[in-house]
């Protein structure tokens, strides 16, 4: 026996992730991925990014840079960071490898075994992972359509007074689609005066709204002048340059970065220099604005086909939310209806998604399910959809 | 008082990092940092390999890709290390962001905190980063000119009957500059029989001999037949591509492998796809090779005039060893002289390096200094020694 520490021997494959690597059918149709579309990455801005580099340039990233980011890069993203009203002159900013390893620094910098802390239920699936690498507590709440159920918020804070972060993910949900509401926003803050607990306000889908109206729907809780409690913002570039560079940060109060530098040390020295040149010349280019109005349009069609699909093919007693945004449907099935079931009859059948309780901190509730509609080539979206609507309805014939 | 772990709340700044900081006037002669010269990184290589990517290729690298690394990668990778006579074949390949979170991958699947580890001294300053990330108690093993210890290793493997890791940098040792013979690596493990220990046998410098009778000494320990403990092997694009990219690789039993592959799903997903596509292009492209024989030309030189520097101002009492590969010149002063006093005068004359106690795991032992001669324009070596052979002199004359 290995001499693994106590947090490994209690790590796990998971179920769900054992069942996808079955659905790799070349045939298959897969909702499941919550990545962007290969075919919407700015390659043409890529390959004039690249063109524009001086020897200089290149030679800049192939070498170590410092650990909280290249300054030029900390320089251009905090412009972009303060167009959208965020505090940067009152905080400090960090570049991530992803924004999972803000999340992961976070764990480093905040969290000791057993420790409370409170988290959306569903939840990004990989904030989970990262908090169960602490062997945090995780303290659910559940969401409804315009964000976390305060009474339950409040219940919980009252409940685990010790809780030491609460992670949010505001704007497009993942997994479940929604938006929050300025009303729950605000309500959210309102609870967390005089409480000694850091909110993660993690925001990845945040730009990609399907209609204009709802940008002001994306104005970040940090942003707000009133802080009750220290907010970690968290973003990252995955969504609206590539996930393969793997560029995040975190903006964050002074005391707070000092920690996270300090950690980020000790995870891998500095995130990749030579992305942080690309990522830099990018914002720098004036390609950033026309490309997201280009993704948002692409997004939000395809979104409207799964719609579609799922109003005409789903059976009575299914639901599902309206996406104003983002990559995601979150579809509630019937009370007691599993969706491993039903993925492993999809599977079958030639779809895949992610069943519920994959996003469950538990890995209980399972009468619901992911399907996302961002890297789904559009001419397979309906039939995939359709599959899907037959498991379902063979599922509640078996009943 | 913000919620801080206990971990964060003992990190702390290093005071070398403070002192460091202040050296940043542009004239001043650095010996300081552990990185290539900017000068040498392969750019034409990387235009060349930029301009042959195909359309696929950049949309690959822009997407996620698989958490143990890009599949070309791997296998290119793969056949490189099996050149080296790497056990490929029994063994996984896991590519990490920099060989530094290979180390904490390795951190987090073993060390609880207190766990007892053996370390060489002075050490990696990376690795005791992230040791002392995950509150180990090193125990440290001294060097001499061909390795560590002996009899040093065989005490403290009785005295610390549970420690969990062994990491040695056997390869032009940052920061000792040495190479382990033959007969210690065979005295190591033999030593290793019989023990619960896994050791990390870390390799970021191996490719830059300066001579090719050296080569047969490069050979790894986890290319040996005989494996008494399990080997953790890892190693860096960081000296052979640039460090910029942040690409390492870890390469274990398949029991080890699956646990990092887990751990590694909460530290940042998966490595940069854009730079493993990069990479893997390099790999294949029939270019390492001779870019390898430039830089070992190159490093020989700067060596070279570091070691007749040396030679012509220092001091009696000054030793330090012939480096044959590598990027570091470890210089020890007299036995009761403080390292970072030197420093202090050698910035006040326009040379800085790194004082020995930051290597030293228990930040104690100072009567050395690390001169790294890789990234120092070669026209400045000869004035760099100087400088500090004349803080030397003047401290001598103190006592």
């Amino acid at each position: 026996m290995l001499p693994f520490s106590r947090n490994a021997r209690s790590m796990r494959t998971s179920e769900i992730r054992d069942l996808m690597s079955l659905a790799t059918r070349p045939d298959i149709i897969s909702f499941s991925g919550g990545m962007p579309n290969n075919d919407l990455f700015p390659i043409a801005e890529l390959d004039e990014i690249y063109q524009s580099l001086s020897n200089k340039d290149k030679q800049t990233g192939m070498q170590y840079g410092p650990t909280p980011g290249y300054p030029p890069l900390l320089e251009s993203l905090a412009d972009y960071l303060a167009s959208k009203g965020l505090p940067v002159a009152a905080n400090r900013l960090i570049i991530t490898t992803g924004s999972l390893q803000a999340i992961s620094l976070l764990g480093k910098v905040f969290l000791d075994p057993d420790d409370d802390i409170l988290v959306e239920n569903p939840c990004f699936i990989g904030a989970i992972s990262v908090f169960k690498s602490y062997q945090a507590c995780m303290r659910t709440i559940a969401l409804d359509e315009d964000g976390i159920l305060i009474t339950e918020l409040e219940k919980a804070l009252h409940r685990y007074p010790g809780a030491k972060l609460l992670y949010l993910t505001p704007y497009f949900h993942n997994p479940a689609g929604i938006i929050y509401s300025d009303e729950k926003k605000k309500a959210v803050l309102n609870l967390l005066h005089g409480k000694n607990l850091v909110l993660l306000e993690d925001d990845p889908y945040g730009e990609l709204y399907f209609d204009e109206k709802d940008l002001p729907l994306t104005m970040p809780m940090k942003a707000t002048a009133d802080e009750p409690a220290p907010i970690c913002y968290i973003g990252s570039f995955s969504k609206i340059f590539g996930p393969g560079m793997r560029l995040g940060w975190l903006l964050t109060a002074q005391e707070i970065y000092d920690k996270c530098e300090l950690a980020k040390q000790s995870f891998d020295a500095c995130t990749a220099t030579f992305n942080q040149v690309l990522a830099d010349k990018f914002l720098r280019s004036g390609k950033l604005g026309p490309y997201l109005s280009r993704l948002r349009q692409a997004y939000a069609r395809r979104a409207g086909i799964m719609l579609r699909a799922l109003q005409t093919c789903m059976p009575e007693g299914v639901r599902w939310n309206m996406p104003r945004g983002g990559f995601y449907i979150w579809v509630q099935l019937p009370q007691k209806m599993d969706a491993t079931e039903i993925l492993k009859k999809a599977i079958t059948g030639g779809a895949v998604f992610v069943s519920g309780k994959t996003f469950d901190p538990h890995g209980v509730r399972n009468n619901c399910l992911r399907l996302s509609f961002s890297h789904t080539p559009e001419n397979q979206i309906d039939a995939g959809v359709r599959i899907i609507a037959e498991a379902i309805k063979s599922q509640i014939a078996l009943k």
